[in-house]
């Protein structure tokens, strides 16, 4: 078949443009001849399956992964790390906070929320966990009190919100939240700022409120799961994917015969991998949040690492934000590090592209873009940060980038041909066991 | 069902805010009281019925509206209006394109192409159509000029990618034709915009070219289709939604039996419709593409309409963006001007929410927004703007607008209840046929 589509393109190409002859540079022949390097699939799957079966060891068994072991272990840890709960159990915490402040109330002491800091400098990296967790310090929040009286108010109203939301057994957006009390909340900061003190202090992760974000992300390939009890199978879906439902507590019942999770950065290549149902000859699921990743893909990809304990590989551009991407899948952003536990999947593979592919798959120079100065002021930044520090392939990947100043996009590869992605670059990098 | 709801909601509110006595706003009762003016969903949906009979009745029979006609029934037109064509034809143009092109230099002539002009003053607002159209003016593009040997080069290196592309039968994005060629191509910006000329010059829309857009949109609701041969039904696309494919042309076998087409313009509203599953009371289909309309949703959107003869019902935000999304559904975008239609819906009904709606919903004070200065200067644009002067009805709605100097959010409905919007707003709408 490849043999088949060569010729096809060739044909095509001469067809095409009549005016010149075909050109084919040393870089595509170069390119062209890896195709010769492949071994049969079943080879490859081989290797495949090897990788996932060690993965799926390497993990404790049970949904609770070594990184929720933290706060279980020991809840008054020096750490915040909140956890999914259930609507009964979020809104009797809800009643016990309520109950204290009637109590006080009545006990003539008025009433006070005790909030845990979410300050920056509150902030911090545990290389033990590989995430950025919230160290716990806690201050007042009382209402007889000029300063915090108008806070403590909205913090019991966002709680009574919440409380309604559980009840009546739906999700709402944070936008939905702020407009129920626009008058108290003045703008939306407010109310979002105090959400998430609001799940810090019960201990629960802002899905388990039922406040969700907005989604982003599609997933296509090996994969069935039920959507709010609609049986979704991802080998089905078309070309377009599944959107990735913005309230993970409503899915359920995953299961999978893959071997690996492709988490891509783009919607292009995506596009590409659906398109060539990728998922077909090389069983696994392609997830993507289309650029930056938010908290539902995020949600999402973690349970499947965790329900499957399949192998994360990466596929995203070769330069500072590819890398930048990865670190919020593995580490989290700081704005929402007490939740961290929830968000992120440790042990994802950078696969490619990567800044020695470039030359290794002679990847054309006019294809390869000038780094600009703020992209290595990124790139210097990456190389200080403790999740890079810690993998020594990482660390000389990112100094080549540097070195060389040089960046690629994933579709840079198709100067090799449209379907060079699919059909040459990840069937030999996954041969190869080439990621890091 | 409704009366457990307000029990359930009344009695959250209480438990939730200890501190507080229930406050019930006039605004909000008077909302609540609008819930005892719906009739029986029977009676709606009999509207609805007549609705949708009158929709389908009004439109010819076919695929082919009559939007389409012109440029069927006189291909030498004064207006450029291209067609989805299958690969076969595309195909076929291409080598005819090609092969005068071969004949004019075995003659001795050298060759040129005729490109269309798409600048902005070639194009024009059709009233008759109710689109935005590009007057037929042509330019010679030769080869043997140096100031635009060029564009020719890159021209004809387009219509041989095009060419390999549709002989492969794949999809490809802006981008990746791009990579194909960067030392010729130079940059993005004019491979696309030889990939417009192209389109122009094969009388086919891009989508034929199989040169695809990213994707942004969702869809649920009451509507099977098959997305690349995967049979998609999308009452079972549980709260995230099906993703609409970002090549329109793997679309097939659209089926249906909504009673109409809800356009969202955003994604918190379209979560709400999806998780309480309006389409289930309403028979409807829901689609959003998130914001500013991407070019995939609207090649859907318009699908739909030809197909199943549906009205389309709009939920926008109350201020000049949301109009201004109507007008790209409904009038295309200057810049794909060629293609405006196979990319515009016509008569899409303003259902809401509509300035008039703040004061008749008696939206609080405080969930509305000042207009920016920025604001009143698009709205006024959009009152010079031929498609809302056709609508009177838009037109008082507009003024209304600028002359309180207030918008709104979708979301602003949410003051009177998480669900007021698909318990009370949207079912009173239909109910009084509150459409303009």
């Amino acid at each position: 078949m490849s043999e088949k589509k060569r010729r096809a393109g060739a044909g095509a190409a001469a067809g095409g443009s009549a005016s010149k002859k075909p050109r084919v540079s040393s870089a595509a022949s170069y390119a062209e001849s890896l195709r010769s390097k492949l071994r049969p699939d079943a080879s490859i799957l081989a290797t495949l399956r090897a990788l996932a079966s060690a993965c799926s060891k390497s993990e404790p068994a049970g949904a609770s992964s070594s990184s929720k072991a933290l706060a279980e272990d020991d809840p008054a840890a020096n750490y915040i790390v909140v956890a999914d709960q259930d609507s009964a159990s979020v809104t009797s915490r809800i009643n016990r906070l309520v109950l204290a402040a009637a109590r006080s109330i009545l006990s003539g002491r008025g009433f006070s929320f005790a909030v845990p800091s979410r300050a920056s400098s509150n902030q911090v990296y545990l290389p033990d966990l590989d995430r950025i967790v919230l160290v716990r310090r806690e201050s007042a929040r009382p209402f007889a009190n000029v300063a915090t009286a108008r806070k403590a108010t909205i913090t019991a109203r966002v709680l009574s919100l919440v409380h309604a939301v559980l009840r009546r057994g739906i999700h709402v957006t944070k936008r939905d939240l702020f407009y129920t009390d626009v008058k108290l909340f003045g703008d939306q900061a407010q109310s979002d700022a105090v959400l998430d003190d609001v799940s810090c202090m019960l201990g629960c992760t802002r899905s388990s409120l039922h406040v969700v974000a907005s989604e982003k992300g599609v997933v296509v390939g090996r994969l069935t799961f039920a959507d709010d009890g609609d049986r979704i199978d991802c080998t089905r879906m078309g070309v377009g994917g599944k959107a990735i439902p913005p309230n993970i507590d409503r899915v359920s019942g995953i299961e999978s015969d893959a071997l690996f999770i492709l988490l891509v950065e783009k919607d292009a290549a995506f596009m590409r991998l659906a398109e060539d149902r990728f998922y077909n000859r090389f069983p696994c699921i392609i997830l993507t949040a289309k650029g930056q990743p938010d908290v539902a893909t995020r949600l999402f990809l973690r349970r499947l690492k965790v329900e499957l304990k399949l192998p994360v590989l990466a596929l995203v551009d070769s330069d500072p934000y590819g890398l930048k991407i990865l670190s919020v899948y593995m580490c989290g952003s700081k704005n929402m590090s007490y939740d961290s536990a929830n968000l992120t999947t440790p042990d994802i593979k950078w696969l490619g592209v990567r800044p020695s592919d470039l030359d290794k798959y002679r990847v054309p120079e006019q294809c390869r873009l000038p780094m600009t100065d703020h992209d290595i002021k990124v790139g210097k930044e990456m190389l200080e940060e403790d999740f890079v520090k810690q993998n020594e392939g990482w660390v000389k990947e990112l100094e080549m980038m540097l070195r060389t100043r040089q960046k690629a996009e994933i579709q840079a590869l198709s100067s090799f041909g449209f379907q060079y992605l699919t059909e040459v670059y990840l069937p030999l990098k996954l041969q190869q066991e080439d990621w890091i």
